[in-house]
């Protein structure tokens, strides 16, 4: 089996500088390279294939997104895989493909890999572990520090298309639809807003969602995060879903998604970036106030709550 | 229990690289670099903890270990665990504290992490996934490609002391012993073996153990490899154990060993050179000869045998 595995791994992922003999790949560095950037996630997702992508897309894209909002380009990535005995091969063929087609879109090498075997059992299928490298031009002086009362904030696209997504491929709840997950690159997004001025800051809204960001955003920089509830994008899908559920979308996973906050000079021009870069549903959703730090949503029907900071994970292995 | 489990990273492997705020972590690199490495690996071992180590410290070790014998010293690290529900959180301070007195030893800093939480019974424990960033401070012709007929075979202690001391921690076999894992960095013998003329080639064998390393180099050189089973040192206790389950200490895993290929007129320099650098037991295994691409094994009775290469894994979650 391992052997098959590890064929099937370099087969997918074969690059001029991925050596399987080497116990370490050499890297080279664009010269005018100011800073480095490094970034690590584990994916568990469950169902290992999902539509809009499978665990292996999800951890290129993953990746990827991490230093794009930071600001950087992606150089390289390096992959272990935990494989439990008994996976199908023809799952982990297709789930190695979609990773190998998100590799070349992100135009990212996997350097550097290892594979465990684990008994069967002791494993969810496949968990993917990935370390990204990439590099920023210039120094950037993005970051929770950057932001100020006053800033708007920004969304590229609807809120929790992943997250609901995923719940529906579980069939568990005996409901299905035509729902894809935003799994994506962000590196357009990221691209369009660092090319305009004003920007602070960037994240991608992943495991607890925008809310779970507002949150972050409300505690470094204590100050109050102010959303519109109508402002935000929500697909009608995820809306019935959340509503039949008892889920909240603002606190379901995003995989394609950026936050941005921009001051309120350049907000618009930012906006207008993105829709016509190809990002029709982009919109500013809130604004930074002076104030104690929580998040405060206007509904829809007028009224005001905060949103509660979660406890834990609300759905376990969404990414 | 995120949040214990994230405080709980925090607490052991804090340093002034490590944002657990930000989505990618910006490192630095020695301006004199001529080359950067990377290498990443998966840890599973089971048990947890062991005579010798953890899988906290084993994950170090290991990481820093392939920068090591590629002649590169260690930078940073990242870090992902995915931790299986219920598991006891002392277990887990443990874990991390091993690790984190090996980051220090090691001089390697997390600068950046992940953590997920696997549902009881999707995990075995914990398992880790790192990937190392070094350098070379100048450009080594160290590789397979430099091994020629006639150099000699180094290995720097004993064999097989870490699957061996993990296979009597299960207790399945009803054995027991004061046997201790040589999980160790080998950066100390890296830089003395570095520091003598004649290093071809270096690898620290780890799953699969020394005849691994062996095939993999006979199979690269296209050259026969002889090995003389009276100089390879073994521990008596690992010649017991392996002889009662029928076991070879040549395929048992390593983690604090290395395998040096040296040209015959340094080779004894090296040997001297790691006598008197405290590695005592250091030996002459074996040379390399021209011939059909396997491994001979000149047995302590007077016989060859031929040493087969492992079909698969003897010994899951070995490391």
């Amino acid at each position: 089996m391992r052997e098959l595995i590890e064929k099937l791994f370099a087969r997918h992922l074969a690059n001029d500088k991925l050596d399987i003999q080497s116990d370490a790949a050499t890297f080279k560095i664009p010269v005018a390279t100011d800073e480095l950037l490094i970034t690590t996630d584990g994916y568990t997702v469950d169902p290992l294939e999902f539509p809009g992508g499978t665990i292996g897309s999800l951890a290129v894209y993953g990746t990827v997104n991490d230093l794009a909002v930071s600001g950087a380009e992606p150089l390289y990535m390096t992959l272990t895989a935990f494989i439990e005995e008994g996976l199908e091969i023809s799952v982990l063929d297709r789930v190695l493909n979609s990773m190998a087609n998100a590799c070349r879109e992100c135009n990212i090498a996997v350097v550097a890999g290892d594979t465990k075997v684990l008994k069967r059992g002791q494993g969810g299928g496949i968990y993917f572990s990935t370390t990204g490298v990439g590099f920023r031009k210039t120094v950037s002086n993005l970051g929770l520090k950057q932001i100020k009362t006053g800033d708007l904030i920004l969304l590229s696209g609807t809120a929790g298309d992943h997250g609901t997504a995923v719940m529906l491929a579980r069939e568990q709840f005996g409901l299905s639809g035509t729902l894809h997950s935003d799994a994506a690159s962000v590196l357009p997004i990221t691209r369009i807003l660092m090319a305009s001025p004003g920007l602070a800051f960037m994240r991608d809204p992943t495991r607890g969602g925008i809310a779970t960001v507002m949150h972050e955003i409300a505690q470094a920089c204590n100050k109050t995060v102010r959303l519109l509830e109508s402002s935000i994008p929500v697909h009608d899908q995820v809306k019935a879903v959340s509503e039949i559920l008892g889920y909240d979308p603002l606190f379901m996973a995003n995989e394609g998604r950026v936050v941005a906050v921009v001051d309120p000079e350049h907000a618009n021009q930012s906006l207008s970036a993105l829709h016509a870069g190809g990002y029709p549903d982009a919109a500013i959703i809130g604004r930074i106030e002076d104030g104690r730090k929580h998040v405060i949503l206007e509904t829809t029907i007028g009224g005001e709550r905060l949103l509660e900071q979660l406890e834990d994970d609300p759905l376990p292995r969404i990414c």
